[in-house]
């Protein structure tokens, strides 16, 4: 692992606001550049051999496969919401324990940054619940 | 759940590093202010019907009290490590799915920040683990 993770920002980015019909979501706090770092994620690891069970649990719609395991986000990475044209794109970093989100596209002020849950931005592949128009 | 949670602060506060024999742990970027603000943490509420085969997961040790439930907190709220003595304490908001944490006396830039997982800054009772002297 490669520590510290200093912050790599100067100013706030995100704030967390309710999303009409999808609970929690991350919003601009300002101006995101097209390309910009957004936030460094650290996960918490969960081995694939304690999954048992888990997608019985509201975590199973939080985790991020993992190699062969799964990890939890922290930070805000576990709250950005789905979107198949998303905004954003994430990167895992499995020697850092560490989810890296970029912005796709500039981003506005007060705008949901959305993710697609399907890894590549282009992927339109059917998700375990129902996505919003 | 009052929403937004907008950051309160206008600088970053805290980074990740590596803490001598305790894995991951938060530290400060700059100095804190006896009583000041550290974070905001949103949780993920597990309820308590779901808890079933947890404690035999790497979760188990991230998992704060919720009520009758359990939460995981996403910030930087699941991994602040314990000392008895410790520099910040925790404030639970249950209705906002929130954790706040709060310096108990000024803190330098790059000290770690260590919380009672007792709750009570005060409360010495054992833990599930063994605590560094």
């Amino acid at each position: 692992m490669t520590l510290p993770l200093r912050p790599w920002y100067d100013q706030p980015m995100l704030y967390i606001a309710e999303s009409p019909g999808r609970g929690r979501g991350v919003f601009a706090q300002r101006q995101i550049h097209s390309g910009q770092l957004i936030e460094r994620a650290p996960v918490i690891v969960v081995p694939a051999g304690q999954w048992e069970g888990m997608d019985r649990t509201v975590l199973f719609d939080y985790f991020f496969a993992w190699g062969e395991h799964s990890a939890i986000a922290l930070g805000y990475g576990s709250l950005y919401n789905h979107a198949y044209q998303p905004n954003a794109r994430f990167v895992k970093h499995f020697s850092q324990q560490v989810i890296e989100f970029y912005a796709l596209r500039a981003i506005e002020s007060d705008e949901e940054i959305l993710i697609n849950y399907n890894v590549d931005p282009g992927d339109d592949s059917p998700l375990w619940f129902h996505v919003l128009a």
